[in-house]
């Protein structure tokens, strides 16, 4: 049954890949708890092959993919346009949104995303501790 | 006329300040076509207040701002999650949306916003550019 839960992760790409690993790690975790739609925001391999597509067919892929879905995660410590716009889009197609934030990172989350009651936010400081997040919710 | 236009400029806050200067060069434009209700975004001074709302009302003031607009402009070189959301929320609510990024800058553009054909996305290397792009369409 978990197998079948759909799950989109998000997760900076051309806004900054400082937290790759990180990305890498949660979408590990989550293989536990269903599908995961986005491997390659963990994948600088399978980036790579995003070579090949246009801007437009990334977009509608992504899209389409959200509108598959049924739980969106997103690790959010580092700025991104598209994190912030799959996260708006998620809302409004009502999807079950958790945000990840490394409170230690220096950075200050966005008030677009800390304000929108919507979205649950799970502050962390080691990426160990979203595995046992996970754990609780799915 | 163009004294009642309603303008929503967007730029990065908590993603990284690197553009203000830029950012308060668009709104001074701006002022000539229309009522800027996001003013603080160019200026350091007026973000200081913002110390005193919540997450919460800072989210939902912007919300009300963006509601209440015809136009979003949007600087997008930095990258910036409260940007990506404003421009996913402003394409959900119909708003003309005009984003203006900075060829020079080494960064590349989301393909969430790049490869959504509603944004009008104009490349630019100096700010002047920018004014005479919206003299164009004002």
């Amino acid at each position: 049954m978990a197998i079948n839960r759909k799950i989109y992760f998000a997760g900076s790409i051309r806004g900054g890949r400082e937290d790759a690993e990180k990305y890498h790690q949660i979408i590990n975790y989550l293989r536990s708890y269903g599908e995961v739609l986005t491997e390659h925001v963990g994948d600088d391999e399978l980036l790579k092959q995003e070579k090949s597509l246009s801007e437009k067919e990334i977009h509608d892929r992504d899209m389409a993919w959200l509108t598959d879905c049924e739980y969106v995660v997103a690790e959010v410590t580092q700025p991104s346009l598209g994190v912030g716009y799959e996260l708006a889009m998620a809302l409004t197609m009502k999807k079950q949104v958790i945000c990840f934030f490394h409170s230690g990172s220096g950075k200050r989350l966005s008030a677009m995303i800390a304000g929108q009651p919507y979205y649950k936010v799970k502050n962390y400081n080691e990426v160990s501790e979203i595995e046992s997040y996970l754990r609780e919710i799915f």
